[in-house]
């Protein structure tokens, strides 16, 4: 199995020893070992299993929608046998999970997304991942016993379906989906979009954000969250979207519609009005683990641009494209870059372990919004050192694009987490103002102590009367 | 003394309790309470005594550059009262220093970046810093005795005089400065500029660095170190040069000219030949300590930037600048940038911890490029909040842009890290191709192995011919 | 017919009064009344027939590229009836075309870029445009009235076959397809891809760029260009690239292998050795549709952020999208790209029309670099407004994202005009440098005659012994 | 005198013939030939007379703002000898002009821009070209005796007093100096700064905005402009305002104070109430004068950059600068944006020609934003690629810095120019957001008549029931 890394790797540092020197005291010994066999399985097993993957999928819509590629069932016995399951299951809230921090996942999660199927194949997907953090941190005996024993496994696949077509769904108190209580029921209605992985035929499970108080006077209590089976009446799949030209499936992203879906009130989560805080819970880590796949994306895109800047039938003007002056810097600022954002991503995987998602707010925005800038930036790169090849399936290049462009949406688009990052950074303003303004009666203080009048290093101080007088 | 921040920062966290979560584990006890002390120190003595210093310098050019404000002398005793002396020395190698590691001190020097008068205060400014390291690591003991001792003890001040006007410098191999062995005496003729720190009247030995064998065959052994007492005859300061309108009197920056200036054979540094050695020892940690400084100023910008959109006199339009959703982005965005190009700098630091600066050349690179652009970047929008105010000596932000501006250049402009930093990456550029070769060819196989021919998903395997009758 | 202009574009001038100023002496009466007819063609008929377009073509890959969508026929006779036919033909050159200077062509073909029916329907769609050229300018009579009749009334397609996958075909002087002379025939062996417009059933001649006498030391009178009917044994379509996801049917983008593809010996153009002469006067004015077209492409995507942004349904955080400034910032910075970038479009076109292509080298490629790049960021700024739509299909932003992506690509990517452009540029430099050192010196020597020693403004002209003294 | 052009600028192209082509209609042959004769004068003149003027200055602060340098005279009579003088007055406004039209004036201000004398060696300088307008437009016969006449002969200078130091005076509204009537004077209190060429000694007449009536409900009938002459007792200059560390002497900025300064009531321009009016006419042409000299500024920047990179005696790794790919692309890039930001200016400057500057009120906000950005781009190039050089007087890059990021804030700041040209964009939101929805209708519809159902291509319709049955 070590060819792949040994043959082409000479000289290849395994992955734990360039895990950057400030996040070492971080990372056990167990998962350094664990990390080494996360980069050995991904590049000689999943990388390669990618191309047979996207053969197994099919061609038309309904093929493509319909389809299990039978090559994720075989890598995910290979993972089991590895002791690579579960591992983004935070040790220090779930017992359920393989045991690491969140940092530790998150340099996994690297490495993870450098292929289309390891994820999946190591049970590390979205969005059952935050769907299983949900279930296993709100979830009651009944509903873990039914749907998290399953996920766990990797026997089912789940939704998350909380973004609507017609609202502006950032901001999760536009949310429209009503939840009514009828009897033992619930009786949902509305439509959802971007319901990510409704399209595999494995997905059974729902995790339906809607309002079941909709006029309750705190707009943060009127959320529920509910679990819906994929086979009530009354779901129909409106179509499925396309990111790009890509439709992701069998995954795919659903525009689902809900008319008098019931189902019974023990499918409730935690409690009516309890939503918004469940979904608050959810999002955190998964940012993180977001952003370092992102990080993975941008080295394999570094690593294809580098390879083609080595290409020696490549040379425009007789020479390899690694001798033109623009390409190295290029590959120079991609690796400034990529190394900078992935030590704030390790900083808020850790912010996240030491407190948690709320107390790593700052952090989480800052790395939501930063990597994927990043990510998109080094593809962009590499797929105009390839030219044609770069934005056809000649190259992973354009879908790495496509997905990594919808990062800057999902989870709250940009401007979301940048507004919120100034405005709590704002807050500090008016201390540095008066502290500015103290610092300045202080240092005029002392220049009068030092016997000199602080007026300015230009002054003039002269009468516009008498400077005529000096022509 | 603490009423400042007691005062002004309400409800701020003091400088330890800031510091990246991932990087606490390096931090020892110690520099944890030496950290919040040179914060107090700064935010409460050096930048109020910034007014008085600027005010101390005198007026014409002769007077700038004779002056010794005494206000520096002042903060020097409260300084070493604090223990804030000599924190640069990394303990790691000098026994002379204040026993800190890179990174602990790479967190003071931040606070340092955010005073004029800070660094030369706590004896921590350049160039002398680098020059106590060359003459710490390489001197003997006779050159230690008579410029290591005073320069520790802040009583007299260095230049380091590399780079010459006629060539490019930023490559050494280029120097021309001649030293020529005469007896017991070796002749210095030749030019120097940007020669930092050679205006201050304290300023009493030169390091040179010069040619002594221009003609070995081996271009790294042509040079040679010296060490040039300020009053030997010979040296003249043709002019002083200017940083954008500023002179940073009464340090300033020297073109000066060597015309025959004799000194004894033994200010030999290290030996004939030396010279590049000892030169690139000297840049490494001088560079991590420009780029913590720098992240200081890009916070105190930041500062700046958020009093004045909290000002309520400035409402352009009916609203306080802090409404506008346009000045929120960039605070948002200066802080994720500040963040992340922090955390690159105390990476490299320890990364010379763990090693030293040729083990850490990648991450000085990164950190060399990458935190000016970003100090740059937060001023510029902050001289923009002030409109004209940013601009003039209102503020000091024209000032920090000036001198930022030089940290793209010194010390090797940023090209020149960018080239090294590019050209090493792609030396793994081989490598990669080698690989992404041998994963699609075991992706091929895999696919003839589940059964499927590896043809491309959009294949379409017709003649032209047909397609024509198909119409 | 007007309804959709007056209902919706209330206060909305024609395209012909907002043609900005300074191009205004350069547009005949005719092309102006023309001008607003294409607006309304391409605002009223066109775009709706997309909706129309994009649904007749299929769902299979074999259907898709065998689909020849009836609106498109039905629009053409809309198109002829409305005199809107080749306008693309430039006057000072054809007789055959509308009539049109290439900044009047310039100017409607902005309008065509606003929908993906449009260009072909008024039988001004690439590749077909370049190669009427190729065969008006460059063909005999038997070739023209074999090929290019047919594809001047519309009836017939074809594609242009230059780019390689196997070379860095960027630089045309690498290009391998073999074309040899045999008796009265030519036979040629190679591939190609990147054939755009192959995969469309209607698609009859292939112009083919290889090479006649690859040992010739000339290396620019190598190649040939040769016209090969699509149905001639030996030439099969490998395969069909995808733009970031999308196949482009039924038009495509093919990878075309020739085997032994013989063709009459009569099929040469122009002769033996002249096919690099023949590409370079084919890509200037192609260069400048596309660049027209790219400008209406980033009108119509600020069109469409307008419109979300102004979606009284849409109000994350309580407030339409337009009521936050950075979305109005961003608008701003598009208006103001598009509209420089239009100017140098025309000033481009004007150019070609006072001199030809060659005389243009300058602007066209200006106008290569910059309009993509302009384009690019417009749409993504779109793209971000809409969220989730602005990726997928319900908005049409992320396909003119992908089709905007390939013009950085598509004849010369961005490197190759960069360089050539700093090249030529650079030609100037030792002039400049000279006219420098000549200012220098009459300045020094009027200094000379006002009575001042030319010494630096912040000369010191001190020995630094004499500094000492002063301490 | 025309050594200069004839020896360094072999192959050169006078002015007149480097005018982008698109613009060559709407110039007439009287400015062909004087474009051409203002080009020679700076390259011959003013250039090397730069050297004279800045050091006729003298050192200390009140030196600098007594001089007069003796060379601007002396210019002055040969630029009146050339009929270089008063250019900038437009012809179809003002008989006082030379007879241009702002296009023209445009033109030949890019090569003013080129040095710091020519501006006010043919009376075309800033603040006075404004206030020339706004006295021969606004001012009654009697001011334009006393006034207009000898500024319109170079005999005086002129100051326009609006930005006040405690208000955010982007907004003219906030604007807080008080002008009361008291019988046959008004008396003015208050304070300005940015009162650019205050520092002269020749400056005699300040045109001052305050507020005449404050408590109008009609905030923009409160203010009134009031001519001040400079020795009327109660002014004082509080100080000269640096820009970065340049004080612009003798010109300067002031800071200036207002106590019972007492004019006659006759000084009032146009009336009480009509300041806000006055000031609005005045600022449009400027804005385009700063754009055209920003244009020659980063033209000349682009010079120097080329003449370093063809300097034999920097090269760094062995080659001259102009190998290194990195700076080729800045050079092609900047040949890019000057170019398009150039077209921008003209086409701004031709729309006031034919309407005015308020209905040329998009295309100068366009340039307001664009050139200053593009130039300070342009010149941060040339300034890295000269390294220490490029910040100091060694070069004029960084005072040429300094001066261009002042016209970022002057005039109104980017963003005021930004937020207005994107809310006026804006209002067509509505618009094209009914028209899209139209399309779409007519799309749909269309369909239908081509017997299509208008649902989504990537539609599934299948209720999530089924797709479990496909398992």
């Amino acid at each position: 199995m070590s060819e792949l890394l040994v043959n082409s790797h000479n000289g290849h540092l395994p992955a734990s020893q360039r895990v950057p020197v400030i996040a070492r005291p971080w990372l056990s010994e167990r998962a350094t070992k664990t990390l080494d066999i996360v980069e050995k399985f991904v590049e000689e097993e999943c990388i390669p299993a990618d191309a047979v993957y996207l053969r197994q999928i099919g061609e038309t819509t309904q093929e493509r929608f319909s389809s299990h590629p039978r090559i994720i069932e075989d890598l995910k016995v290979k993972a089991k046998k590895l002791g690579l399951w579960n591992m983004f299951l935070p040790k220090a809230h779930f017992k359920e999970g393989a045991g690491f921090s969140n940092l530790e996942y998150g340099l996994m999660a690297e490495y993870l997304g450098k292929s289309r199927v390891a994820s999946e194949a190591t049970n590390c997907a979205a969005p059952d991942t935050g769907n299983m953090e949900v279930l296993a941190k709100y979830g009651n005996e009944a509903q873990k016993k039914r749907w998290l024993a399953p996920l766990l496994d990797g026997k089912i696949r789940s939704a998350f379906l909380m973004t609507e077509p017609q609202v502006a769904s950032s901001d999760a108190t536009n949310i429209e989906m009503r939840i009514e209580r009828d009897g033992d029921s619930y009786v949902l209605n509305g439509s959802k979009w971007w319901s990510s992985g409704i399209g595999d035929p494995r997905c059974q499970i729902y995790i339906v954000l809607g309002k079941t108080d909709p006029n309750n006077t705190d707009k943060y209590r009127q959320q529920s969250v509910i679990l819906v089976p994929h086979d009530v009446p009354g779901i129909t799949i409106h179509r499925m979207l396309g990111v790009f030209g890509y439709d992701d499936a069998p995954h795919g992203h659903g525009h689902v519609i809900f008319k008098n879906v019931r189902v019974p009130a023990a499918n409730m989560v935690l409690g009516e009005g309890r939503g918004f805080e469940i979904i608050q819970g959810r999002l955190g880590p998964g940012r993180i683990h977001h952003a370092m796949r992102s990080i993975g994306a941008a080295e394999k895109a570094l690593e294809w641009f580098l390879a083609r800047i080595n290409d020696p039938k490549k040379k425009p003007f007789g020479e390899m494209l690694h001798k033109h002056g623009i390409m190295i810097e290029r590959v120079a600022r991609s690796r400034i870059e990529i190394d900078a954002a992935r030590l704030a991503v390790l900083n808020a995987a850790i912010k996240i372990d030491e407190t948690n998602a709320k107390g790593a707010l700052k952090e989480i925005a800052e790395v939501k919004v930063l990597v994927p800038e990043v990510n998109l930036t080094v593809i962009d790169r590499a797929i105009q050192a390839y030219g044609g090849a770069g934005v056809s399936q000649e190259t992973p290049l354009a879908a790495m694009y496509a997905n990594g462009r919808t990062m800057r949406i999902v989870d709250g688009p940009d401007e979301v987490h940048l507004l919120q990052l100034g405005k709590n950074e704002n807050k500090r303003g008016p201390a540095h103002k008066r502290r500015i303004e103290a610092q300045t009666k202080k240092g005029e203080d002392l220049c009068r102590q030092y016997g000199i009048e602080p007026k300015d290093p230009l002054f003039l101080g002269r009468s516009t009367g008498e400077a005529k007088s000096r022509l």
